[in-house]
């Protein structure tokens, strides 16, 4: 399994980001070949001691890394970066990683 | 769904994290009460552009959030949270959250 990670600062507006990541992000990201699970954070991203610096964590799953580089260099993969800017006012922190369950 | 999400920073000895990691920690985080599912990161943690500032994360997975808070308020909670001076050299960021499929 393989996963994209990604880590949203806070943004300017909290709705704003919210209706735009589900009104148009989504369907946008949801065209990526091989993407075989999407999840979001729902709710606060906290800290065990409190508030974090995240608004929300998204992780999408592919069957493999090589999977996952295919997905993020289609065009479908590269509309989704690209969607980003519009936004992403918080800041955005994409991480790709193998996993495993031990 | 609920998760614990745990950003390891790059640590000064990579091959001592790992050795700590599997030989000493995971044993101690398994003990956690209400811990469904644990997945680590296998290989390097990168981003679409290169390397990236974290040598791995784990994602350790609760029925809900009052699962996730209980479980961290264990003794054997607080035990995995207290081993993690002993090997995360590099800093250590923990993240929780409630997490949804869409």
């Amino acid at each position: 399994m393989a996963k994209l990670i990604v880590l949203y600062g806070t943004p300017k507006s909290t709705a704003d980001f919210d209706t735009y990541y589900f009104g148009t992000h989504v369907p946008i990201a949801k065209k990526i070949p091989g993407l075989r699970r999407y999840e979001v954070s729902s709710g606060p991203v906290a800290t065990p001691q409190g508030a974090s610096q995240y608004h929300m964590v998204a992780q999408l799953e592919f069957d493999s890394m090589a999977a996952l580089g295919a997905a993020l260099g289609s065009p479908e993969g590269k509309a989704a970066a690209g969607d980003l800017g519009k936004f992403a006012t918080g800041g955005v922190e994409l991480l790709v990683m193998e996993t495993r369950e031990i």
